[in-house]
């Protein structure tokens, strides 16, 4: 694989696309394509991203609005009547903040972009195991866009999709994302708050977890920072 | 199958998505989407989509653009600056209309609605053989992606696509749509204009064609129809 390989990388602004992106910089030109799709905390995400496209130094930025995707609804993430509930980490349920199909929406439109510009492969951060559930965040569900992909763009155009991190923890990515120097102090992952992070929708739990588990500190800061491994002592009475 | 099924039905104003809409009204409560992806004739093709809509007393619409395609160029159809090429209905190339896996985006965004409205399947009026090689009108894309839907939605959601007309000719579903009272004379085709029919492009080419075999005048107004079918004559000398 050429270092000239042209990769377009699904860039949100958030923790695992950032690591995503320095994966895929060490093998690839990078075109990065951000999504707004009507989610609250969309301003703060782009921000994010464009900081972390300027550190990259990546020219070839495409910000796309799938907002239908609001006036859709059906997801606490951009149906504002909808409560964004507090982390379960423990819950197998889907959680309110599944947006349906998201994930095939901007694929869609990635695959449209590389298919143009003859980039060869599309990075995507999914992470499987610590995704809350999502139906369009496991391997399964890319292979069979791949086949997709496959059928229904021209007979000369070849395009994978790369989930570097698919079968990883949030633990793990983090540990990646240092090693490869990857900025995270830039990245945003709140589904709640725009401005400090809330530190208790499912996605800061599962972020500070990660950390926690990696033991080193989150370099964003917090509304709160719940101990989500406290250990157990007997409550004491007062 | 009971009458009250719901069922998403891609609309685009035009002629194929007109009978597919009568063949889904036959066993189906209808929802309409339409797409806005910054296509030149856009303005006449919503037109199109409303009347259509009215015509079958569908309350249940929704227009999404995804004009992202036009920003990402590549086709004619979206890109200004290209010709819109006469049609050569004998030509294997994919034609430069082709919007690069258009199909693929208007689907994701009629599963993210029909997810949402528990609707059961998605109409889509594709047809293989007079679709001028667009590689995401064939019938194995849709199977294909139909895999995808599987994989990437809840577990409890089950969606099929319907493509109706996707072995038809134009000829067959010009009879089609007359024998079901199709609102033929509300449609738009031309990918050129958006006043009278120009009658060159390839979609009217083909319109004109499907017509013209079926032995039925076309119910719209065109700046000029080919004979495209006019018999060998020794050319006459003035």
């Amino acid at each position: 694989m050429s270092r000239n390989d042209l990769a377009v990388v699904l860039a949100s602004g958030g923790m695992d696309s950032c690591v995503t992106i320095a994966i895929a910089a060490q093998a690839h030109e990078l075109a990065l394509v951000h999504f707004n799709y009507g989610q609250r905390t969309e301003r703060r995400e782009l921000q994010a991203f464009e900081a972390i496209a300027d550190h990259f130094h990546v020219a070839r930025r495409l910000v796309i609005s799938i907002e239908h995707l609001a006036a859709i609804g059906g997801s606490s993430l951009t149906d504002t009547s909808m409560k964004v509930a507090s982390a379960n980490l423990k819950s197998k349920e889907i959680p309110t903040s599944y947006v349906p199909f998201r994930n095939a929406n901007m694929l869609s439109a990635a695959v449209s972009w590389a298919e143009v510009i003859a980039a060869s492969s599309i990075f995507v951060g999914a992470v499987e195991e610590d995704s809350s559930g999502y139906p369009d965040c496991r391997r399964e569900f890319y292979d069979a866009f791949e086949k997709a992909i496959d059928a229904g763009t021209k007979p000369s155009t070849s395009i994978r999709i790369i989930t570097p991190l698919i079968h990883q923890t949030k633990m793990e990515i983090v540990q990646r994302g240092l090693a490869l120097g990857a900025p995270l102090h830039l990245t945003w992952s709140c589904y709640q708050n725009d401005d400090v992070a809330c530190g208790v929708c499912d996605s800061c739990a599962l972020r500070l977890r990660g950390f926690q588990m990696a033991g080193v500190e989150d370099p964003i800061p917090y509304v709160q920072r719940p101990m989500i491994f406290a250990k157990k002592e007997p409550r004491r009475k007062f």
